[in-house]
């Protein structure tokens, strides 16, 4: 599943580049999309009470994009947990080439007695339709790999 | 070094707490004050030309943030290296809980001849002025270890 | 001429409808879109020193867009003059009913000897192709007339 | 009563200055803080289910705002009727110059017996704890004059 968009104005900054936040901003609507294309729209699930948040993000940035720059994000499940899953994007240019990646993770929370949320099984439903979806695939690398361990186009590995 | 910032309503969403994404906007807003308090501020770096794009950003949510809320950023050097340095964000309450960690990985892009850039040596002054503060303390973890390896307060580790 | 977009998780607040200023990135985003129709990209513009800012921007809010919901925009120049332009924004949803209007002034800014900037005629390339577009129509309403002269659904005239 | 903030490198764009629909995230900001300086924190009312969404909103951009100044935000009611509010707001650079001017009009909506909502009169405590506050000092014009009759300081009066 992909989602497109163009680098407008307000994705960039002073130094002429899509801002780093801005790419999250990207990332959660394909994974709008993602769900949508599941059955399982995120809106919907907001409405009746159903909690995803994300408990971990990160990011690679690989190439900085451009203003009026057309940009694909390709999102692939990762991971499928009990409580939690982990989706992968990755963010190329009308060429093909990787711009950035970026994972997001998503733990379910269900209301308690008290009044407070803990993680909670993934509702049926939802399991069962990610569990459908294409896995990612294996030059994607295992999902315990950090995202950074390939070194980013521009800059020799950060050596910090 | 702290930034200190109130949660306000364009940093909510429908499910009525902070938006993950403008994590990362406040984490730059506590970057900007760590550079201006080195005497480094970054509006001038990038007029000057300096180039200092992030490579890699990541958080982990521990507990969600409210309208209202106020919140404190202590920003610490975790990495410095030749070309790159790495900060880490904790974002804490104002009874000193622990609601959110931020990492960054910047890395120093000079022009070259041809037009495009490449990572460089971080310039002098920045790169003294980065030596001088004070390091990570011990049980912030080594830089190298990735953040999410504790788990969230609100959840198990995701189990994905 | 008009721009689609679905209204995200992040365009929305605590109060659970589409926070106002978003409201402005989507027309700026739809405003993208008719440069681009007109064979004039924002992003070719910027890129060759052309500055084309706002002096104005205002909205009514007519009915609060929520999470999930599709909505259009139509653009259509409201204002052609020697060194501005002024373009309406209808906001539209799925059975054409009216959620919100928006309009901007943009004046063209050129650069002086000294270094500053300062109105200037349009380019005339710009200024040609903006002179063949349809006009708005009648019904919207003289250019000179507020945009709020039109009662908002959800309430009475504001009795400020 | 005032708001302070820096012009952060998200707040700007590739042309360099600030994005327009940004002002209006720190005119919001301002007007949490108004609220707050009155005893009436917005996110409270907020959670109370009280709802006092913008109907109208616009802005003159007198002078771009850049990267890493230091900009003060004067909030002053404009207006109070039954069911709204009009909140004015001068963006001041730190000589005192007039950089941007905002408005925005607020309509208490409640909750009726068909769980709709419509325009409603204010809440008493509210009410008249904006009665209390100082009125807009004369110069600033009256209520029903356009924000735009002043020229822009870079630009001719727009001749659309």
């Amino acid at each position: 599943m992909s989602h497109d968009f163009i680098v407008r104005l307000h994705d960039t900054d002073a130094a002429g580049v899509l801002f780093f936040a801005h790419l999250f901003r990207h990332a959660h609507d394909a994974y709008e999309g993602f769900m949508a294309s599941l059955g399982q729209p995120l809106d919907g699930l907001v409405r009746a009470g159903c909690r995803l948040p994300l408990v971990h993000a990160e990011a690679d940035y690989v190439c900085p994009m451009c203003h009026g720059e057309a940009i694909r994000v390709a999102v692939v499940l990762a991971a499928l947990g009990e409580t939690s899953f982990t989706l992968d994007y990755r963010f190329e240019d009308g060429s093909g080439a990787l711009r950035a990646r970026a994972r997001t993770v998503h733990v379910h929370l269900a209301e308690r007695g008290d009044g407070d949320r803990s993680a909670a099984a993934l509702p049926e439903g939802l399991r069962v339709a990610l569990d459908a979806t294409p896995s990612s695939p294996p030059d994607e690398g295992a999902t315990t790999a950090r995202l950074s361990t390939t070194a980013p186009k521009w800059t020799e590995q950060p050596d910090g």
